[in-house]
């Protein structure tokens, strides 16, 4: 049986350490040298999985494609420490250095997190992701992901942790959590001495868990009921194709459309066209009784409806009065993460990117924009939808932190 | 009776919601308005104070004296009120803006928390502080202070409350929490719905249950076991006024230093010289065996001193091997507020810098230099000592938060 909580809280803490000292070129080296290993142990891991997907009786199809690893899979998750290794290391970085009037000499650095925890569920290759972008932010990483991936993360960390001890790197660099019960998770949320950070990645169901349990601080992220609105004077040749690729590319994603806001002046022209596109996408439509009296094929939404992130290919439609309703309406039923006008009036694209306090807000875009690789930081941990710390697509930036350092030359305070 | 706690959070939320529509020069005009009020209405707030101070039977003097108000605190409150409407607005900065190969802009705006609370003691003067940066950061704010300076703070807020109210603005802006209550402030730190961040300021015990019980986002401040080092290469006449300022200067304060280490190479000629002036001072010092066997007059130290923060006139006193020992000294007992190391060793003062994982990093300089003002941020709300969203002294950008606001002409993700 593995460690306890508390022994890997410690030895991770150890292990943040030494990473202190660490420069640039050995991460790189390292994470190049974890890279190979996921490649020469890919029979010992796709093994392991295979146990995992047959121990993992009675899941749905999709969960067991998120589970699953084959050779081009563990490829990819080599290929993403390599493009991990290629980024510019945040850790040093001065983002701030002034004299102030007495001579003392104040710089602000940035430097590692410490130790980062992430609880997550069934993709095997969040294991690998984490790992690199912890270790190349400088930190050491604590990963508990879900029970019926157990195996195959247990096959992933070790071929870590091998390599890292082969190259006389300390190996509780990266840890797993074995004890995948809950009260596994709850410890872990609550390990306050070792965590300086924990993330958790998955559904909306594990983020509220996370977030009302833990009392180690915690960055939440990636519920995505993500809204456009189309206003009077969008453009429809404009507003369809941002529709239907908002919810349509990639209907299983945080940043995917799930709510279609119309102002009422164009609703009767605008919504037949729309609904008829999104219709031969497939797409289910819900709506208000403004909506479903325009389009007949629409199904009344509920309440619940309008807090709902679908993560499929469903949409509902509520007709609105202006901006100021639209606007309302996001505030109150939004997740925050991103939210997008569509119009031609420069009073209301303006006032729609001051007044909608979402992690991104666009004027005339697709939200699937809402993205680490996207926005140019190279790689994601995760998007963050609260307040603190980072909002937004999180890259190694934003898993670090930053010290004050002051030269002095004898200064004291009168 | 005051309202609940959901219906304060509730009303703070909306208020926040109308303060996004604020200008800053609206912000400036109202935080004059009320430093006004506060004069105008001073005889009622010294009447409660009275009342409050009459209450409190049984508490410390040092309690009672932070407690007390008079007519120059009321006058200071009021000028820290201008001070703030004089600061520059962080509200609507733009830290990064930049254009996507696909012609998107996509920038990232600093924008208001939210709704803030403030748990804290038994200083009013707090209430106004408090008000005045989180207004000007745009934020709401819910204040719980001390049961013992209920009234005080009643009429402190009633007073800004009646000027809000008074000038069209939502007084919802501020609230206080009037069940002081345990119960009270536990639930405020429960209040996940409404509250984006709470910051505790005040001593160990308020911090540790605040950090402990909350699962709204925390940021831990102030708990300062300060750190000074001095190396075998220390110049004693740098070295002895930096340990007498860091110490003596202000001992009741989160910066000032409370473990003094040195150097074996240099303890049997530094020691005597440092302690005779540190007891000339009124300083009390304990300190490990190799210490009180160089200076007769030295207490042994527990293992709990070595944790423990005084902010009063006592010191401990550490022999170490080098600089090595030091730094894993200050690791293991350090609260990571603000270390110091006195040296005129190159290698050594970098390694220090570099291994010392605290929020202020000292060469050749007093700890008590870390605070918002002296770093030139004009105010500050406390100081971090975590490392998530903001370390170090806070002053009104790190109250805030950002989102980014993204310019398209029509783009979809390919």
């Amino acid at each position: 049986m593995g460690k306890s909580l508390d022994e890997i809280g410690k030895a991770a803490k150890d292990a943040a350490g030494s990473l202190t000292k660490m420069s640039t070129n050995e991460k790189n080296r390292l994470l190049q040298e974890c890279a190979q290993a996921l490649l020469d142990q890919s029979g010992k891991i796709l093994d392991a999985n295979k146990n995992d997907l047959e121990a993992a009786v009675g899941i749905k199809e999709s969960y067991r494609d998120r589970l699953a690893l084959n050779a081009s899979r563990v490829e990819a998750m080599a290929d993403g420490l390599r493009e991990v290794a290629a980024l510019p290391d945040p850790v040093g970085e001065v983002p701030m250095m002034k004299t102030l009037p007495n001579g003392l000499i104040v710089g602000q650095r940035r430097v590692p997190m410490g130790v980062i925890a992430i609880i997550y569920e069934a993709r095997p290759n969040v294991t690998a992701d984490a790992f690199g972008l912890c270790f190349k932010a400088g930190s050491a990483c604590i990963l508990r992901g879900g029970k019926e991936a157990i195996g195959s993360n247990m096959a992933i960390v070790r071929s870590f942790q091998e390599t890292l001890k082969k190259n006389g790197a300390n190996p509780d660099i990266v840890q797993l959590v074995e004890d995948t019960s809950r009260e596994g998770a709850q410890g872990l949320m609550k390990l306050n001495s070792y965590v300086d950070l924990l993330i958790p990645r998955g559904g909306a169901g594990l983020i509220k868990s996370v977030v009302e349990n833990s009392t180690v601080p915690v960055i939440e992220t990636g519920v995505g009921n993500c809204h456009i609105y189309v206003d009077e004077s969008a453009k429809p040749e404009m507003a369809i194709p941002i529709i239907i690729n908002a919810k349509t590319q990639r209907p299983g994603v945080c940043n995917a459309a799930e709510k279609l806001l119309v102002h009422r002046a164009i609703a009767g022209t605008f919504l037949p066209e729309v609904c008829e596109a999104l219709k031969e996408h497939g797409v289910l439509l819900k709506g208000d009784k403004s909506a479903a009296s325009i389009v007949p094929y629409i199904e009344l939404a509920t309440e619940e409806d309008w807090g709902t992130e679908y993560l499929e290919l469903v949409m509902a439609i509520k007709v609105v009065e202006d901006t100021g309703e639209a606007i309302d309406h996001i505030q109150q039923y939004s997740s925050h993460h991103s939210d997008a006008i569509v119009t031609e009036n420069y009073s209301n694209s303006q006032r729609f990117l001051n007044e909608v306090d979402s992690a991104a807000v666009y004027v005339n875009a697709s939200t699937r924009f809402t993205d680490g690789n996207e926005f140019g930081f190279g790689a994601e941990i995760g998007i963050s939808t609260q307040k603190l710390h980072a909002r937004g697509p999180m890259g190694l930036k934003e898993i670090t932190s930053t010290k004050y350092v002051i030269y002095g030359n004898g200064q004291i305070r009168g």
